[in-house]
């Protein structure tokens, strides 16, 4: 039985360091990943090109805050009420289980995430629902809520608990008092953070799709929802294949191909924002090489959506079967910063300038306390109060000679000379305005993932099966695989290091390696992704170096004779995309692959 | 009174985005900081500087792996028992502190952190210390243990505890019989970390000095201890400033200027790979910008060390008035392998191939059992056992007729024949070797924070007190700034965008700006330390677009005129050191600075 995708993910992984299960010496423990040298670099890449598109090019701030922080912040936020697992607990075994995933995983039942407890408790009886582990029925079991953010403790003594942040975007949000002073005060601006994020997932599964430690890319775009719009031209003409909730609930439902364009302009998109950012991230997905037959962006049911998000999407990958989500989009309006101003103490609003000065009229009081001393005595403050709140509920009732007011149960008649009211005229330059927020999410581990998942290829060469992995230049762990065609002849690896060292010092990620046939090399590299391979020959060498050097692409497995004064220019252009590798092979002379044997 | 050097850090480092002590809305939490867009993209830079040096040019694996790590690593690494502070607790106002910083900071003792726990009360009571909140006398108060490793639950259930890594390094050592694979089971080889971890501080302070969450770059050398050295040729003659172990102690003990190669030959660094590490480290920190009168090496005292290590380095750098530690340098020997090894089910050893196979004669017996058995009857396996043991331990007993065995108390004969001893040649190629650990550890947050300090600039310019940052182009926040002279004519500020929008192209960070007078803009670089500023003028333009630009240098703020042809060629040897900018200004024509007003 051939191995499914997902095992396929593993053993590459494991064998050629891209990740593997963390501290597996000690037995492990779920859902803790450890990247190992090719992975590193290909996690790393892929934040970059995600800075470079998300924060560079739209111009937005980028900040790093800490991973714990302090439990004020996430009852502010809801996490500390709301952030919880459905969880129930196998009385034979001990293992818990998510219970929702045990309906949705048995029963076919979508979206069990959503419902209430005791709906889920009455399913997991109605089904006859048993452990996975050993078998016990879980029929009434208690259904339970569990948090899923790790807790400690900042300090000595349990006074001060603390929680692993459940997202990177909290980071922001607290900060944002101090973001807007450096965004000068002016919207829209944007925040982007590129951080580890932790959930204490009950059954932490699919290898780097469901952990409990991973590493988020986030950006908060702060709008004025009145003012803002986004270029929305920019965008207007990407393809892009849908799944709107009517479509998923619908019988005959199908993915909508459309532009982002026309899906904001029919309102399948609710929000021009969320469509922006849908466009962006679109056109980055396919830059860092996931499959785009493969993707689609999947808009939230209701039932899935945050009560206070005005539209949700997800983009989605398939891998092995599945469609797993990769990143969300949410229109969140101004939840985030409204509770925080209400928990914390510092001003979460932005001053908008009027186009205009508004001239805005109040009224006012200024009564004569030497006049109600005397008379009312002890309830004359209590009656001057209530003359200003009148005058601002009914200035109405100054027109006559008299006015009176109602202090606790009495009565209080002033003379309306004595109550001095008066209309004033101010000048307001703009008023406070609590920012909107939408939020493009990207899991970056789940997107390694799928360049892993998409990339992996099998073909055959020199009558060989070969396996090699269909990654971008832009996020390969290597840009250039650099060897001299023998392992045993001095002046060859002299010069193949000559050679490693110029790329290096032109700015390519370089792997040397003289070690074994010059075939095993070549699949070596196929097999981490490096898109091209530059080998130093005999047949290249004039006078005391190489004139020139073979260039071999990964895809093909062809090769071409490149001089070596025009290397660095080649691989610069290939890498960028600016000449292709068949552009290179009419420039030059092929080479007969027979070399690889 | 002039603000000290630690507070001006402070106002800039929060002022101009920097860092800031993190969730200040909510009254914030000891030892938690939040890196703004500028700090952010300085210790980025940093970790990059870090990464090119010690992990891609000396060919080094770097790795990625979870900050949350299961107990048995730390019971393996003695975390668990020995990460200690020692912490006591005020009676009057409960605050707690550190009890061998109070001593230290009071009585002018050193070292107090090495001290036992007895000799900590005594002092604190012979001193009459009390609590720096409240005055409340500590004499006679417990000093405590108190272990620094933030705990938190793994998984639904409290059988699980999980420890955030108190350092990088325990991600790498659990992970050893993976990535020796990795490095293809060859010696030398090193793997690096750069990434979160977590010392739950009693009390966190010093700005980014002293904190609960912070970023390590570590690199673990794992080297055969009997046949790898380092090329110390490489590093000899760099001229360093050390603090050996010895002049500390001594009366008149003063910084030893030497050079590595010198150094290591007369044993003043005691292990040639430590002193290779700091030979790099040196031209690192000076290439990144730290002021090299204000650095120096100092070796740790006997009983700062490690029971196992066997030299230890620490690089400090001069900030405030004090030395902070900014990097650590240790030879561990075998000790985290063994430690590892004992703990968990792996092999931690790399097997060393011998350079000629090696013949070993081993004596063995082969006892016939169809005799010993009727003879001795119960007692037969105990005689083979005894037999062979004497065999291995002296063969010469079996070159007579008989020989004679114990067991228990008994004495038995058995004829040399039965016995069938015989000598037999085993071929090995190799052994299994522990090897031992080199470590270099650097903190980024101690590093950012040393370099802000150390660039912290004030002149006069046009007859202002100025301010400015003086980081290298190596690791400022952005490479240039790019405005229009004026903000007001649109031509001028098309343009100045498409200058920026050119240099963003040719991989410059950049910042535009088009906001407030020109003198302000410059301002406002050389506060967060932009070395180059190019200004779009009316004098530049020629026909369609600008023609020649002006490229202001932030620590002199000369200005010169370059053509637009030439400014990414100018601006990539600056930013590289290939031209200094008197050398552009020798070329090109200068500009009178009376601009800036």
């Amino acid at each position: 039985m051939p191995a499914s995708e997902g095992e396929k993910i593993a053993e590459l992984a494991k064998r050629r360091g891209f990740f593997f299960g963390a501290a597996g010496a000690y037995g492990g423990v779920g859902g803790f990943y450890t990247y190992g040298p090719q992975g590193a670099s290909l996690k790393r890449n892929v934040e970059d090109a995600w800075r470079e598109r998300f924060a560079v090019q739209e111009g937005n701030l980028e900040i790093d805050g800490p991973t714990v922080m302090p439990e004020p912040v996430f009852e502010a936020s809801g996490h500390l009420d709301g952030f919880d697992d459905m969880l129930v607990e196998c009385p034979g075994c001990g293992e818990s289980h998510r219970a929702d995933h045990l309906i949705e995983d048995s029963t076919g039942i979508e979206e069990a995430e959503s419902m209430p407890i005791e709906e889920v408790e009455a399913l997991i009886a109605e089904h006859d629902l048993a452990c996975p582990n050993c078998g016990t029925p879980l029929k009434g079991e208690a259904v339970e809520e569990f948090n899923l953010m790790f807790e400690t403790t900042i300090g000595p003594g349990s006074s001060t608990p603390g929680y692993l942040r459940p997202e990177t975007a909290q980071g922001i949000f607290v900060e944002f008092p101090r973001l807007k002073e450096y965004a000068r005060n002016r919207l829209p601006f944007g925040v982007t953070q590129i951080g580890r994020a932790y959930r204490n997932e009950i059954s932490p599964r699919k290898s780097l799709v469901r952990t409990r430690e991973f590493t988020q890319a986030e950006l908060e775009q702060f709008v004025d929802p009145e003012r803002d719009e986004p270029e929305l031209a920019a965008v207007a003409d990407i393809e892009v294949r849908l799944y709107p909730a009517t479509e998923q609930t619908a019988d005959d439902g199908e993915i909508v191909e459309t532009t982002i364009g026309a899906a904001v302009e029919d309102g399948v998109i609710a929000n021009a924002w969320i469509g922006y950012y849908l466009g962006i991230a679109y056109e980055w997905y396919e830059s860092v090489g996931v499959d785009m037959d493969r993707f689609r962006f999947r808009q939230h049911l209701s039932g899935e959506r945050a009560h206070y998000a005005a539209d949700c999407w997800d983009a989605e990958a398939e891998v092995d079967g599945d469609w797993i989500e990769i990143a969300g989009f949410a229109y969140r309006g101004d939840y985030d910063l409204s509770k925080h101003a209400e928990h914390a103490d510092d001003d979460f609003t932005v001053f908008r300038q009027y186009d205009e000065p508004k001239t805005v009229e109040t009224a006012v009081v200024d009564p004569d306390m030497s006049v109600l001393g005397p008379e009312f005595g002890g309830a004359a403050a209590g009656v001057a109060d209530a003359l200003q709140r009148l005058a601002e509920r009914e200035p109405a009732a100054f027109e006559g000679e008299e006015v009176t007011v109602e202090v606790g149960d009495s009565e209080y008649s002033v003379p309306t000379a004595v109550a001095n009211f008066r209309i004033e005229e101010q000048t307001e330059s703009g008023e406070h305005v609590t920012p909107h927020v939408v939020e493009p999410s990207f899991g970056v581990d789940r997107t390694v993932y799928t360049l892993v998942a998409h990339g992996m290829r099998e073909d055959e060469v020199d009558g060989e099966t070969r396996t090699y992995l269909d990654l971008s230049p832009t996020v390969a762990p290597t840009d250039v695989g650099v060897f001299p065609l023998v392992s045993n002849v001095d002046y060859l690896i002299e010069h193949a290091e000559t050679v490693a060292a110029d790329l290096r010092g032109a700015g390519f990620s370089v792997a040397y390696d003289d070690s074994g046939s010059i075939g095993r090399r070549y699949r070596r590299q196929d097999e981490v992704g490096t898109p091209f391979c530059v080998t130093v020959d005999r047949d290249g060498l004039e006078g005391d170096g190489p004139d020139s050097v073979t260039v071999r692409e990964r895809d093909s497995a062809a090769q071409v004779r490149v001089p070596v004064d025009d290397l660095v220019s080649v691989l610069l252009d290939l890498r960028g995309g600016v000449r292709t590798f068949d552009d290179v092979l009419d420039e030059y002379d092929a080479v007969s692959t027979s070399a690889e044997a």
